[in-house]
């Protein structure tokens, strides 16, 4: 089923349950107000919020009548807040750039142990929502995919792990590259560095993606598009190393995971072989953050040309199943400078 | 005012109204049902709490009918679960130390731009839960001051920041030194070396700390037995270089943060001149982790001698005021292995 939350009622929005197609959408307050309250209560809730689905699929009509157009425009994000943000960095390919563009080796240990980072969860900004930064902080896009999770206990194997997915979504991993390398250099990782995230519009259960989702990945292209013109269509199913029950599994190993945690992808990111074919112009699956673009540049080159976001510049962010259908909806975000 | 979390109710537990001197307890579901609800609204639930604590410290009758005892080892932490938890490190005497011991010197940065890691926030443990670890991940302690936040924007000065704290608290910190190491190599921070940490039973705002809250610190002695002997009793006002409003403010810088938002002090740390008299029982103020007393045997010995936290170890964390009197009631956490 698809679910997603509307920018009312609160400030964790209101659940909606949304139509396959995203044509229609029904709120479920006798089912649950919040999508963290379905998530919290899930056993209960996920098969009463399945059956709204497929009534408003056109399986029924009791539901229907009190289905509404869906407009992703009025959505927050799935979780407008959240108890947990925590990205992997899965797609080893972009970690391998990063070091080769600075002339490091990758050790061996990062193909084994996930690299992970907790991000701030207290404050996300909605799938359409301005990215409000300076240009001085080099603002940078990270498309991702992500789970959401239900309970996890401490110690749970990648397997035990995998099971808990409730739910898959896409994210705009916003990042500050410019005050990336002080902020590491200081030894206890990002925070400035990263600010609010967006997710997109419907967050959907991973039995809808159908035979897109195996192994505890999301196989099919991520489509990000950078002032209207592609930039990015990489498939998320491919070569990424770690799967979604060994990020999860990573996250549990010595605390337990509260439903609705959410877990990231990291930048999704495929290996190609010859450096100047990786654009889309090129022919290539182009990339998914301006950042890989700069380290291609910087080990072609000598040095980075393309420059990080400026206010008005605008990311999108979709993924389409086999038949050419959005399936969570499509973020996109505009940077605008601070108020001052 | 004075404010706990009884277990019961759900995963965010119910809000209880605490008498000062901690005898006495009110659940409040008329105002809010949970400490997040009266944070999300505290313009409008402030008043009405405090008018529930006056009445409970015996200025009224109406509310007393529904007073109940109050027994601290009932309580969640006053937050169960939190949209941000983000720690500090204001007192640099203890990051001095730990470069000191292998032999790094401390950046000139340190004192004017605060650590802060984003801690996970989803599930913590009650002030009197076991801390569930294994033995050889290093577990430690670390006793610091918490305050809890409103809304506070984007780009807030210190000053404003200072302005939101809402409520302070007391917090354990748990650590696993063990995996800390190769967990900072990796460049993210921490993660798998930041388990659940413990608040005190009870958070308190700021006016009720009187003339011990000023310049954004909290000017007591923060006391800590480990194992039933005294440990550790620095003040919380004394060697802080950066006070709770800068740090907020870092954590501002390029997010807003919500309502509920907790920031840590650090592990409370006093500057001592010798070395050996630092600790109680050689006439000084002791220590707030065991990583500290291992420094300051590697710097005076070569190596230390002091283990980590084994299964049934036990660490007790509390502040009182002028007067001899508990403020948040005590921590108190017992090692337990995790179940096989």
């Amino acid at each position: 089923m698809k679910l997603a939350t509307l920018k009312q009622g609160g400030r964790d929005g209101t659940l909606v349950v949304v139509s396959r197609d995203l044509a229609l959408c029904q709120p479920v307050p006798a089912i649950a107000a919040t999508l963290q309250a379905a998530l919290d209560d899930w056993t209960r809730a996920a098969p009463e919020l399945q059956a709204v689905y497929d009534s408003l699929n056109g399986g029924g009509t009791a539901a229907n009548r009190h289905a509404i157009a869906f407009d992703p425009a009025q959505c927050h994000s799935p979780l407008p807040r959240a108890y947990q943000w925590a990205d992997g960095s899965a797609y080893i390919n972009h970690v391998e750039l990063v070091r080769r563009a600075r002339g490091a080796e990758l050790p061996e240990s990062f193909y084994t142990d996930p690299l992970m980072y907790q991000g701030g969860s207290d404050s996300f900004i909605g799938p359409r929502d301005a990215v409000i930064a300076e240009e001085a902080w080099g603002i940078d896009f990270e498309a991702e995919v992500a789970v959401v999770t239900g309970d996890v206990p401490l110690g749970a194997s990648p397997e035990a792990a995998a099971q808990a997915i409730r739910l898959v979504m896409l994210v705009n991993d916003v990042s500050l590259r410019n005050l990336i390398p002080n902020e590491l250099a200081k030894g206890f990782g990002f925070f400035q560095s990263k600010p609010a995230s967006a997710f997109s519009p419907v967050a959907v259960t991973p039995d809808e993606l159908g035979g897109d989702w195996h192994e505890a990945r999301l196989h099919r292209p991520l489509e990000v598009a950078y002032n209207g013109e592609p930039f990015g269509r990489p498939n998320a199913g491919v070569d990424m190393t770690f799967d979604f029950g060994q990020l999860i599994a990573h996250a549990a190993k010595t605390r337990e995971l509260e439903a609705g945690t959410i877990i990231g992808s990291g930048t999704v990111s495929n290996k190609q072989g010859d450096l100047w074919g990786s654009s889309i112009a090129n022919g290539g699956v182009g990339y998914c953050c301006i950042a890989e673009v700069r380290m291609y540049e910087t080990i072609a080159a000598g040095k980075p040309t393309t420059g990080f976001m400026r206010a008005g510049d605008t990311v999108r962010i979709e993924m389409r199943d086999a038949a050419g259908h959005s399936i969570f909806g499509y973020i996109e975000n505009k940077v605008a400078l601070p108020a001052r």
